[in-house]
């Protein structure tokens, strides 16, 4: 019997375990300048076994598009602001938030880097997509509930997903001020 | 001495050369589904020496860059249709017609993917930049010439290149039809 290592004696809650994995995917990230980490590397930089995250996750595409979606909530959870116009901006002023910093940059670029690129794998793709734009899903749904008419997601995605994820995976940087309001301007009108 | 490698009996002039290279970044593009190929895959493909690749084009970044806007160019030549709408349009419509074929998807992707993450690399990042944007300045100085006024390059990369960049790299199909018309009309109003 080969020992245990010392990660595994002591047991971590299932909250422990993913805290550990996010924190270790941002650290890799960090330190390699966004070269996409793999999961042996993540796994042992967290002290968990590689096997429990694929159980968890499935994959390396699941878990980054997790760590982004979990971090861009925790930074700004999305509050009801009372309009879709609101609520829109709000939405775009955590994503440009977030890809001015060099972590969420990376941690964007790395879910573009690690989707797969065959049409084979368009299910993939779709899942990270419905995650990604559950919030948008809500504030659209809070829209209608409001009696408003949202944009079709689709429309959204070019408009306002689409810019943040460019300049984020080109490093290009968002106008200064006044950039989430000018997106929203040009998506619902002035 | 060393036995040269048989590539290398045969000179290969410049364009062969290029023209060699571009084929092979291609090729190992699709032969891999898209993971970054490396500079000595590349000239080993091609059968030149790494060195001339490196000489010649500095970095893969640069080179693959060389490769997108090399397929764009020759695939769809921009003509002045007299008039911004129609330039932006047919140079949309070239964009799109590049991302429903799977090569097309691929260049653009290991495009996004060589970036580096870096913030420190900002230069390499415009000059990638540069390059493409070359078409769109172009089409921005024939509609000055004429009186028009274009919008900033900025709202034209947000509006036109970010759409097809982000549906590119995630794999997201355009509309079916008339997608070239409505993100133009979105940027200059219908």
């Amino acid at each position: 019997m080969t020992p245990k290592q010392p990660s595994e004696r002591i047991r971590k809650s299932p909250e422990q375990v993913r805290a550990a994995v996010h924190q270790a995917v941002i650290d890799l990230l960090t330190a390699t300048d966004g070269a996409d980490p793999t999961i042996p590397a993540i796994a042992q930089r967290a002290g968990v076994n590689h096997t429990s995250i694929y159980r968890r996750w499935g994959s390396r595409e699941a878990l980054l598009a997790d760590v982004v979606t979990t971090r861009l909530e925790r930074d700004s959870p999305l509050n009801d602001t009372g309009s879709l116009r609101g609520d829109l901006t709000a939405w775009v002023r955590a994503g440009v938030d977030s890809i001015r910093t060099p972590e969420g940059r990376l941690l964007i670029r790395a879910v573009a880097l690690s989707m797969p690129g065959s049409a084979d794998a368009q299910t993939e793709r779709d899942q990270h997509f419905r995650r990604r734009l559950q919030s948008i899903e809500n504030i659209r749904e809070r829209a209608t509930a409001r009696g408003e008419t949202p944009p079709p997601l689709d429309q959204i995605l070019d408009q306002l997903l689409a810019p943040l994820y460019i300049r984020a995976i080109f490093g290009i940087d968002p106008p200064a001020s006044g950039y989430p309001e000018l997106l929203v301007n040009r998506l619902l009108g002035t």
